[in-house]
This record gives structure tokens, C-alpha cells and sequence, in this order.
């Protein structure tokens, strides 16, 4: 107990003061290098001559609402579903969702539309910015509830650059075609978070243990995240893919994937329980990897037909993860991953990108027609065969994972830094770590009050 | 318990095998069938000569994802209120849901879109495949908590060919108007789930009847189910109405209606309760009325008063039906009615169907003007008078009734196979029989952890 | 309790009576005045040449359908944190916002479109009566669990019609700028509310203490509140912008404030908390500050780094009002804000109206360009100069001031009228007033039930 006071007071000190920090820094940032692009500046834009049809806004703003409502109601809420760690799941998301929309604004906006020494911002920042935000989240829940605050900041310091470097070599310079990130966003949030889990290994976990499982109205909780991730994801895939045919194809192609994804995630988890019972965490997770499974291919013409088989095959594996890999990731390989994101984000993401080469390798101007411009532009300019860019997709692939490993390991290095307040083995899974918590019950259940002893009171 | 291991193996297989045929046979017959449509084929889209606005897909996508969210989280947390069912309320709206808009596609391409060999698919098919799963889940509340989840999708198997025949003779046949479905979704999922619930009549169900209440928390997350359907009815009544000022009336005719139906039911809600209290069940689903009966009319020229005069007397017809005729139902009718979908669905829906030949029998060229065209095609085209378009209306309603009727029955034998998996009248409505459920209290309450405590334990 | 029966019958009564009084005057007015525009009406909008892409609906639809999830899902859940008035928190915000936005059509319309003896309706003015309905919400925070439904809706009757004169004199009179309602919407809809419920001051009110504070499940539904308030603000701020570069930069400067309220919300509460731990009201409430703060600015040049800035200062402000000024507030100045809508509506929206008057004070024809005309038409028009604007804006902020001041008083002495039903002082924030309540847990907790044993039983 003695010294604890200054030593408590450092800890304490450590959120406000990273939060003023980081936001201190963006802003000074943002003053100098972020405007308004052609679409959001008042003089700019009305010095063309267009309808206000021609914004893009109209073409994507509904599809960002939707990956805004995924990245903060469906990340928040899938995570909630341990039983003492909802504040956690949830602030948190809100907290480095918030700092890293932010963050990769000016990240992303370095790399990809840095001009005249400006970063300039309009709805596609927007939903890069969202996107990013996603892989954090992703990476977020292979460490959930063994982190604090201040460290999982700092995770998101580092995992956005990253991210944004990594994302710039794959579309850029290998140009390679992710749209909805089943590499770019899936896969190396998944391995960024496996590895960073692995450098931050507890041996002594087990004292947390009995707090790891869900209860059941956590468990209700969680599904309202599954279901926000679910109907919104072919958003999600669509949401940068070219306008028209494009768009439309993306959406069309991820709902069937989901819907497949979740008979097989059901069928699989059946088969698998104990008594032929359905196991929640299967369903809450396994169910959305035919979103994931699809996010490189959705946009190319993967057919319905593929889609169904892409996204059944997604949510067999990944309910198979949860039952069999899961235990193995922790005994053998040293990860403790808490949500299982290995299962729904890592596996499907590799799956998709593999799918993703298969469907490029395939791509012929008979097949795309004119639309060859927009799926893949260097074929259609004669710069790639589809084999090329089938090599360029694998290619990006293990880019992906070469970045999220090594960058997950510098992230465990960061976050190991004995400074850091972090929650004691003992303490894991728990919001009074963290958080002001009330009780579960203040108020005693009541006998019902009748009208007439409330008149007679008066 | 003796010889009951075989038999509990071939029970416990019964969803997996089950999933994995309907997913399979389901997936063959895309691959044969199932194209994409000239507006989501890369190559067919960009022969044409038109820009991107053009496109169908941003004038319904955003209506179609709040379909979406009704069908998903609408009806999936709305049969949340069971105290002990929400993990098969929801999990089993999920599963549904996913089969019905894949096997609906198919149904539903091959009698509306069925050309040279193949059906092709869009945004238009992707809400018509939500509707239809709509009125499977409409059924579903009927029968929630008394079938297991393969009895469901057979359930689900039969009522999808029965609704996309129904649909068709209406639509195709008798040129019936029904843009919101009164009769297509809503009086024939209802009539249907209450027909089959006849047939699976359980005279024992008084063993469960203490798990058929809602408690405190399960009340609040059906209320998330309700509020969703609430906000989002506007969109599903106009997701596929004519473009422009019939889809811009139908929202803003379904928005007045919901509004009134919500005075209407705190009103009769109060007026009727025990002390002048007002009780939970009406508010979550007869302030939805409102949007069920202007299904059928709010396309037409229903007027603003008009759509408040329907919503208000769909509110309180709704609320006196779970007051007073659900007890009759199933005393005098044996109908156990589990989400009272009579009251929400089936009474409204008739109504608005019966509105529906009103408003139709009031069309002039006068009050529409070119409009007609796009709303009464087939008055504007001079094959038929309004009396003659109100007939057949009619007539429509009392086919949507028959086939509902003889599909329930017929689903309701179906689902009697003896073989079938189905909860014993003691577990009814009750989450074990098909889920690994974990307990309401892990970990007990604690007293408040210092921060000082934690730091002398480390 | 004797004498007790008749004058309790007479206050069973007052809601029903009351709901069926408003809502038959309400369709009698919609009825004699309320038509379709030129949009929704079928022989009008056909008489045109014109392209469905040309209607305002497709414009304007999305960010309606965010606004209206925000009034009846935000605000609802946002109000469930009391442990024991969630049914009321929903339930009467749904009664409230139903009413609100009808009677709204009819204040709105009579003050903004009536024209040749009607109002007449359409996407617009669907959204300026969410609108309204939201102020009503927000003053309904102030007196949260303090008031009986019938008393509710009084105010709103009484509140909805201020609404509109005082936004009819603020835009239409005064040529004040406030697209996002800073003014209009949350300081009226705060100061109304904050002096209503001074004029209702219950001294006693220490006797319901124990109910007003959340206990843990509670704040995870206030939590849905929260982040669908926050994810949708972009769309209520924009949503009746100028279209094209407006409604774009208009979201873009939102989604940037909300995010930096944020930060500066969790630095703040961690860093006032005890042993540094957060504080869920904090996080739940002034996070949304930044969304208020820019309802004026957001429309203007306010740059992406002016948009961090006003929303960090708004989410500190309102954090540090929770800490440190509501108890004041309720010991020196006798106002209990139930869901201190001081911190979150009332300073947040002050500030927002002076970041109004100066970023219209700097406003200059080179920074706007063309687009000058659709943000300060007045000054694009050269009827007035830049200060004189800001000057103007200023003048709003008092008359808004006024207008709930003296509002709030008078809705204060309506609801003080004897014979009107009021929850007793030991009955405030407690559902059983006026509602069926379950219980917490009708049927215990079972061991898990074996399949086997089921098959016994049969």
C-alpha cells in the first residue's frame, strides 16, 4: 500500500492526459493540413457548373450511415456480450473509433490524396476513415478486457499508420482490388490483434476465467450488434466500389453470401453442440464471415451462385474455429484471443483474399464488358493478363500479413512498456477497473402499488 | 431412457441435415438459374448509355436496408419479450429469415422474372425476398416458442411457394394494387401462422404457461423491436411503389398513420387497463398497426387525413383484440397465438385491404391525373372502371384468405410428421430445449475495488 | 381512502380522453387544412416535366429516416438509464413524438407553408416535425420521471406551438441561420424544459432518490441511445441544408465535432473521476455535445479543424456541467434535471449559437463564393453585412432565450393545474404509476435440462 498514492496518481493521469494529448496533436494537425475538397468547399463547388445530383454524396453518404452504424453499434455491441466488461466493450469502441476516424483522416489523406500541401476531406474520407476505425476495432477484440484505455490508444496510434501504409501499397503501388477489405481491413486487423495478443500473453489469465463467459441478457446485448454488422454489411463491401453496376453487384453479391453464411453457421453449430444445441457464441459471430469471405470478390463478378458457396463455406469454417481452434490458439500457439476474431475476421479474411485471386485470375473482357474499366482498370488498359493480377491479389495478401505481424508485435512492444496501466491478471474482464459501476439491482422488487394507496399517501 | 440415444441422435440431426440441404439444394439451384440483371451485370450495364443516377439501385437501396432492419432487428427483437425465448426469438428470425429470402428468390423469379431460362436478380428482388421473409416471421409469431427450428424451416419451405403463388395471382392475375402488402405479407403470414397454430393446438400448454410473460429487461429489448418497425414502416409501405411521387406519398401517408395508431393505442391501452395502467404488450404492437393497415392504400391518394383516420382505427381495433379476442382465440377457436398476430397483422391487415377497395373505388383520373397511370395501370389504360379495380381488390383479399387458410392447414400436418423435432408441452417456450444457455449471474455482485487495492496486489 | 374511487376514475380518465380529444382535433385540422404538395400528389407532380431524380424526396429521405431513428430510438433509450422508468422513458417518448409531430404539421405548416387555405405536406416538413418532436424530447428530459403522461402531453400541446413562433421569428423575421437547431432545437427545447421543471420543484423529492440511478443493465440500453444519436447527427444537422455542397459539408463538420466531444468527454470524466475511473453519464451524454454545439455552424466555413475545436470545448463543457453544476443547479437554483439537459442541450447549445455568431461574422464572399447565396442569402443579396448578420444571430439567441423562458413558465403553471395526475413524490421515476410491470424473474434459474430427460417425458 505504501508509495501506491503518486504511483495510483500517475495511472490515473494516464487516459485524460493521452486523450488531450492525441487530441491536442490531431487539431493542430487538422489546422494545418485538412480542407474542404471540391464537393464540401461553398466557392469551390459552386464555382462548377453541375446539378447537385452530381455529388457524390448522394451516391455514398446512405451506405456510410450504414458502415458508421457498423463500426459503432455493431462493433460496440458484439463485444458486449461478456458479462462484466459491457461499459468497457462499448466506451472503448466509441473512444478508439472517435480517436482513429480521426487519426486516419490525416493518415490516409498523407498517402492518398495529399495536394498542394493539403489533405482534402468530403465523404470518401469519410468512410477510409470509418473503415480503418474498423480494423482497430477488430484488432481491439482479440485483447478485449485485458487492456486499459491508454493502451489501447496507443495500439491505435501505431495499428493506423500501419494500416494506411499497408493499404497504400496494396491499392497503389501493387494495385491490388480490396473493396471491402477482406485483406485490407479483415485480415490484417485480425493478425495486427492475434500477434500484438500473443506478445501480451498472461499465464495467470486463469484467475480472470470465471468472468470470460457471457450471461444471459449480455448475450441478447451481442445480438444486436451481430444483426447491425449483418443487414448493414453489404454496405459496408459497396461502399467504395464504382458507382452503377458496381455498387448494385457488391451489395447483391454480400447478401447472399450473409444469408448462406449464417444456414451453415447454424447447421455446423448444431451439429457440433452438446446434445445437438445451438451455441450463441456461433451465431453471433460465425454467422457474419460471409461478409467478410466476400469483401475482396463482391465487387468482381463473383455470380450468386459463387456468393452462396463463398459465403456457406465462410460460416462452416469459421463455427469450426470457434469449437475446435479456438482452445489450440490458446494451449499451443499462446493467443488468447477473446472474441474469437481469428474465426470471424482472420480465417474469412484469408479465404476472401484467396477467393479474391481465384475470381481475378478468371476476370475476362467478355465476362466484365465495358465494366472491365471499373473492376480492373490495369487489364482493361492492357497493363496486367488476369493471371498477373491474380499474382498481384496473392501478392498483396502476404504483404497484409507480413504488416499486421510485424506490426503487431511492435504493438505488444508498445504496449508492454511497465508505465502503462493495464489491468492486473486478476482484474480482467471487468468494468470497476475501469469504470464507475452500479449495482444490478438498487431497488428491490416491489409488491404492485395500487392507485388507490398512492391517492391515499397524497 | 431406455433406446432414447438413437432416437435423440436422429432428433439432434434433424436442423443440420436439414440446413444443409436446403442450403445446398438451394445453392444448385442458383448456379442453374440465377443470373445478374442488366442493371448488376458489369457487361450488360455498361453497354448502355446512361449515366449512374440512372440506376435503380440508388433510388431503393436506402429503402431497402430499412426493410432489412425491420425484418432483422424489427421482428427478431419484437418476439424478444418472452422471458426465456430471446435466444431462440431472435436466433430462429435470423435463420428463417436468411432461407426465406434465398428460396424466395427463387420462387418469386421464376413467377415475376423468369426469362430466356433464367431469373435475374436485383435490388427489386432483394426486397421482394425481404417481404416475403417478413410474412414467414409474421407466422413465426403465431407459433413462437411451440416448434423447434426444423419444423420452422419446413414451415418456412411450404409458406414461401404458397405466398410467391398468392402474391402472383393477385399481382399478375387480378391486377390487384397492393404496394405494402395488407394482403400479400401481412394478412397472409397471419392467417397462415394462425391456421397452422389451430393444427398444432397443445390442450397441455398450461405446463409453460409461467414461462409465457415477459419480465422487466425483456419488455425493453422488445422495445427496440417495435421502435425500429415503427421508424422504418414508412420505407417498407413505399420500397416499391412507383419512383417519384409515389414512393414520396406512400412514406409520408404510412408516417401520419403510424403516429395516429400510437394515440390510438395509448389511448385504449389506458382506457382498458387494470387502474387506468397501460400495459406493455399493446404498445409494442398495436401503435404498429398503423403502417399494416395503409398497406394496401397508402400508394393512393389516401390523404393525410385519411392515413390518420386508418392509423387511429388500427390502433384501437389492434388494442381491443389483445384485450379482449386473444382470450376468445384461443378458448372458443383453439388458436394459441403466441405474439398475438391476429391482432397486429391479421385484423389490420384485413382492414387495410378492405381500405385498399375503397380508396381504389374512389379513383378518379381527376384526383391522380397522369398519376393514374403509375398506380391504377390498368384503370388509366381504360381495361377497367374503378368500381371494377374495388371488386377486384376484393376478390383478392378473399384468395389471399383462402390460400393462407389451406397453407396453414397444410402446414400445419406437415409440421405434425411425427418424426419432427417438437418441445414437449412443459418446455415450451423455453431456450435450453435448443440452445446452450448460460446462467442470468456469473460472477456475484461485488463491493467497489479500489484502485489502491489492486495496485498492492500487483 | 375513502372518497379515493370517483377521483381516481377521473384520473384513469385523463389520458385517454386526452389522447382521443387531441387526436380527433388534430385529424378535424388535417382534415379541413392539411394537403398533398406538389411532390406527393399524384396529378401535380405528373403535370410536371420533370425526372424522378428530381424530386427532393431522394435528397432529402435518408437523412429523414436518420432524424426519425434519432427522435424515437435515440432519445428513447438515451432516457432508459433510470432503473426503473425504462418503460416510461420509451414508451412516453413514442406517445410524445407521435403527438408532437402531427400537431407540429399543423403549427409549422400554418407559420411556414400555408398557402391559398392549406398546408401543404411533404419530406420537408416531415423532417421540421421531427424536428420539433425533438425539442419536445429534450424539455421532456428536464422533468423526466416527475410527470404523468396526460401532463406530457400539455406541455407538448403548449411547447410545440412556441416552437414554431419562436422559429418562425428566428428565420423568417430575423434572417437567422440555424440548420441544425442549436438554437431553435436545443436551447429552446433545454431552457423550456430547465424552467418548467423549476416551476414544479419538488422539495421532497429526496423520497424517490433510490430509483434515480441507473443500475448496470440499464445503462447498456442507455448506451443504444447514445450511439444511435451519435452515428445520425451528421444526418440532423444536414438534413435540411442547401443540397450539393451544404448538406455534404454540413455532415463532414458534425461527424469531425462529435468525434473530438469524444476525446474530450472521456479525458475529462477520467480525469474529475474518483481514482480516475469513468463515469457512464458522461460518456452516455456529453459525448453528443459536439452535435449540438455545431447545430448553427456546420452549415458554414467552419473548416474541419474549427469543427474539432468547437466539439472538444462542447464535450468538456458538459462534462464538467454533470460533475460540477447540476448539483448546484438543483441546491441554489431549484431546478432537478432529471437527464441534465443543462449540460447536454442547454450550454452546448448556447455555445453553439455564439460559434454561430462568429462564423457568420467572419463570413466573406471570397470564402464562400456562389455558394454564399445558399448559406447567407441576405448577405449574398447585399441586404446585409456580415456583422449585421452575426448581429442578428446574436438578437436569436436572446429571443430563443425569451421565447422558452417565459414558455417553460407558463407550461410549468399548466401542469401545475391541481386536478391533473402527478406522480406522488415517493412515486417519481417508477414505472408501476403508470404501467404493468413484471417482475425481474418470474421463473428461477434451472440447472441445464438434459435432452434425454425430455425424451423420458414424452
Amino acid at each position: 500500500m505504501a508509495g501506491s498514492p503518486s504511483r495510483s496518481a500517475s495511472r490515473r493521469l494516464q487516459l485524460p492526459l493521452l486523450c488531450l494529448f492525441l487530441q491536442g496533436a490531431t487539431a493542430v494537425l487538422f489546422a494545418v493540413f485538412v480542407r474542404y475538397n471540391h464537393e464540401t468547399d461553398a466557392s469551390v463547388w459552386h464555382r462548377g457548373n453541375h446539378s447537385n445530383a452530381d455529388s457524390e454524396f448522394y451516391f455514398r453518404y446512405p451506405s456510410f450511415q450504414d458502415v458508421h452504424a457498423m463500426v459503432f453499434v455493431g462493433f460496440g455491441f458484439l463485444m458486449v456480450f461478456l458479462q462484466r466488461y459491457g461499459f468497457s466493450s462499448v466506451g472503448f469502441t466509441f473512444l478508439l473509433a472517435s480517436f482513429a476516424l480521426q487519426w486516419s483522416t490525416l493518415v490516409q489523406g498523407f498517402l492518398h490524396s495529399f495536394d498542394s500541401g493539403h489533405i482534402h476531406v468530403g465523404i470518401e474520407s469519410m468512410i477510409n476513415a470509418d473503415f480503418c476505425a474498423g480494423a482497430v476495432l477488430i484488432s481491439f477484440g482479440a485483447i478485449l478486457g485485458k487492456t486499459g484505455p491508454a493502451q489501447l490508444l496507443l495500439m491505435a496510434l501505431l495499428e493506423v499508420v500501419l494500416f494506411g501504409i499497408n493499404e497504400f501499397v496494396l491499392l497503389n503501388l501493387l494495385g491490388v482490388r480490396d473493396a471491402g477489405g477482406s485483406m485490407t481491413i479483415h485480415t490484417f486487423g485480425a493478425y495486427f490483434g492475434l500477434v500484438l495478443s500473443r506478445v501480451l500473453y498472461r499465464p495467470q489469465l486463469e484467475k480472470s476465467r470465471h468472468r470470460q463467459g457471457s450471461i444471459y441478457h449480455s448475450d441478447l446485448f451481442a445480438m444486436i450488434g451481430t444483426i447491425f454488422l449483418w443487414i448493414f454489411w453489404p454496405s459496408f463491401n459497396s461502399a467504395l466500389t464504382a458507382l452503377g453496376a458496381g455498387q448494385h453487384r457488391t451489395a447483391l453479391n454480400t447478401y447472399y453470401s450473409l444469408a448462406a453464411s449464417t444456414l451453415g453457421t447454424f447447421a455446423l453449430s448444431a451439429l457440433v453442440g452438446e446434445d445437438g444445441r445451438l451455441d450463441m457464441v456461433h451465431i453471433q459471430n460465425a454467422a457474419l464471415a460471409g461478409g467478410v469471405v466476400v469483401g475482396t470478390s463482391s465487387e468482381m463478378m463473383l455470380t450468386p451462385f459463387g456468393s452462396l458457396a463463398a459465403g456457406f463455406l465462410a460460416g462452416t469454417v469459421s463455427t469450426l474455429g470457434y469449437k475446435f481452434f479456438t482452445p489450440i490458439l490458446e494451449l499451443k500457439f499462446k493467443v488468447q484471443d477473446t472474441c474469437g476474431v481469428h474465426n470471424l475476421h482472420g480465417m474469412p479474411g484469408v479465404l476472401g483474399a484467396l477467393l479474391g485471386v481465384l475470381v481475378a485470375g478468371l476476370a475476362t473482357r467478355e465476362a466484365y464488358g465495358d465494366g472491365l474499366e471499373s473492376v480492373f482498370p490495369l487489364i482493361a488498359e492492357g497493363q496486367r493478363s488476369a493471371t498477373s493480377q491474380a499474382v498481384h491479389q496473392l501478392f498483396g495478401l502476404f504483404v497484409t500479413l507480413l504488416f499486421a505481424s510485424v506490426g503487431g508485435a511492435l504493438g505488444g512492444l508498445l504496449l508492454k512498456l511497465p508505465f502503462l496501466d493495464s489491468p492486473e491478471d486478476s482484474q480482467c474482464y471487468e468494468d470497476q477497473v475501469h469504470w464507475e459501476v452500479p449495482g444490478e439491482h438498487e431497488v428491490k422488487a416491489q409488491r404492485p402499488l395500487r392507485m388507490e394507496e398512492a391517492d391515499t399517501q397524497a
